[in-house]
């Protein structure tokens, strides 16, 4: 199913930054962006996922599906979201069996949301 | 517009229970089915958002709008969670001015998810 990889390209992460230097988010950003994406998955930018004491954050969407947001994470994360994000793609409902979520999935989660619009 | 209040009712939020006695979660999940609901917001329990270490947790949705979820919340902030959801519900996009949210959802934001299954 295609779903959306969400990347706060706003995130300072707590760094102090040169000015004209990139943010630690914006850095993340690229290097997702620039790698090769998995099946199904769009990364795109997002100004701010509010998790700003938690930075670097993403948060991983799709229709009829629980939306995931994941932070303290750096550019040598970039694998290990992208294989997430491959593996909430496959899911047949997003999903994914907790063995088989990276650990920085498993440890660093910042909160799920229930499909939205639907009963319980 | 018709809006969800989620309250993460299994959340422990760091406490000891003893057997039979309602979690942290579930006591502010009674405590706010117990009140007034504000008018489009519907409330219903969840279990688990996955913010175990800033529990307790709830998050506003609706579709086509930002989600929200906070955390480090009890049965103290019910009046404050309240209003807050009654704002978010009045906001034409969701997206309520910063100085007419609730101290709490200032200070206690732990995430935001964008409209899902929108382009930017």
């Amino acid at each position: 199913m295609a779903v959306t990889l969400l990347v706060c390209s706003t995130c300072r992460a707590g760094e102090t930054v040169e000015d004209g230097a990139p943010v630690a988010g914006e850095r993340l950003a690229r290097a997702l962006l620039q790698a090769e994406p998995p099946e199904a998955v769009t990364i795109r930018r997002v100004e701010c996922l509010s998790a700003c004491s938690q930075g670097c954050s993403v948060a991983l969407s799709a229709p009829g599906r629980w939306s995931y947001v994941y932070g303290r994470l750096t550019e040598g994360d970039v694998d290990d979201i992208l294989a997430g994000a491959a593996a909430y793609a496959r899911a047949p409902d997003g999903v994914v069996p907790w063995r088989e979520r990276p650990a920085i999935f498993r440890k660093q989660s910042l909160a799920r949301i229930p499909p939205i619009g639907e009963t319980p």
